[in-house]
């Protein structure tokens, strides 16, 4: 196996990056997305430098992961596909009537999806051609009922069939 | 929603961590997994420090993540509620059979599983209540035709359906 492709052996989430910094905004595909600690609460979103987000959060210093869920698929598709040095997304239809005011950071989030965690920027390390952000959520909010996408060998999927529960 | 259980909403790969060092291993369910870089290919797994393991990959500095595939929730599920410290789980009826020797690395790892990537450590970060472990891949196996298990909301799943590609 070729170790350049190895990332679509792992099944990964489907979230949407939202950062900002004084009138610049952006919100971005991002699926290396991690838990990390349960107390604080901790997690991590690995973005590439070369990525129009990786500044506004460096400048930010905070930053929301959306996740998304699995009839959400497009949202994933229009934000990996374009880049907000050309564009606010935001502006785009799809992305304007989800448009929200987060909690307790200054970034607009997602009002209908899986899951939206609001963190402060907690500590950032480079590993190798990404940047680690790691985030301390301030604010998180859900949807119980909503199922996720999942991003396997760069397909999206639904979840399937129950199999047991996690002793 | 409280913060603390905010995992939950994320999808996770459901992974075995193999570990060596002298006369001592261990291999052990892990979820907090997840691509970092493609060049170099890193990956980070999340250790609890209390975990039997967290010792054994500081001394060896190298550690292998097996990839679990749709039917080997038991195999997770045996490791998960089970410490190496009390028993050598490679010495149980299900792990026995499975065992080979790692390629590049002084560990053992899974003869049959949807992948296996055999890691150096690269660094390690304390992040919260766990240590953030990174790993460069130096050899890796897979099986192209196999399935992930998935881990959400403390259940595992099969993938369901495809949805759409990503761009």
């Amino acid at each position: 196996m070729n170790t350049l492709f190895y990332s679509r052996h792992l099944v990964h989430p489907v979230t949407l990056l939202s950062v900002a910094h004084g009138d610049k905004e952006n919100i971005a595909a991002m699926s290396w997305v991690s838990a990390l600690s349960r107390n604080p609460p901790l997690l991590m979103v690995a973005v590439s430098p070369k990525r129009y987000s990786h500044q506004l959060l460096l400048d930010s210093q905070e930053f929301a992961i959306n996740i998304l869920k699995d009839n959400q698929n497009e949202l994933s598709t229009l934000a990996g596909t374009h880049s907000g040095r050309n564009e606010n997304k935001w502006e785009s239809e799809p992305f304007r009537k989800l448009r929200k005011t987060a909690t307790k950071i200054g970034v607009p989030v997602l009002k209908d999806c899986l899951a939206v965690f609001e963190c402060k920027l907690e500590q950032h390390i480079p590993t190798g051609d990404h940047t680690l952000f790691v985030g301390e959520i301030v604010h998180s909010e859900s949807q119980t009922e909503a199922n996720p996408l999942v991003l396997f060998n760069r397909q999206y999927f639904q979840l399937g069939n129950f199999v047991s529960k996690y002793p």
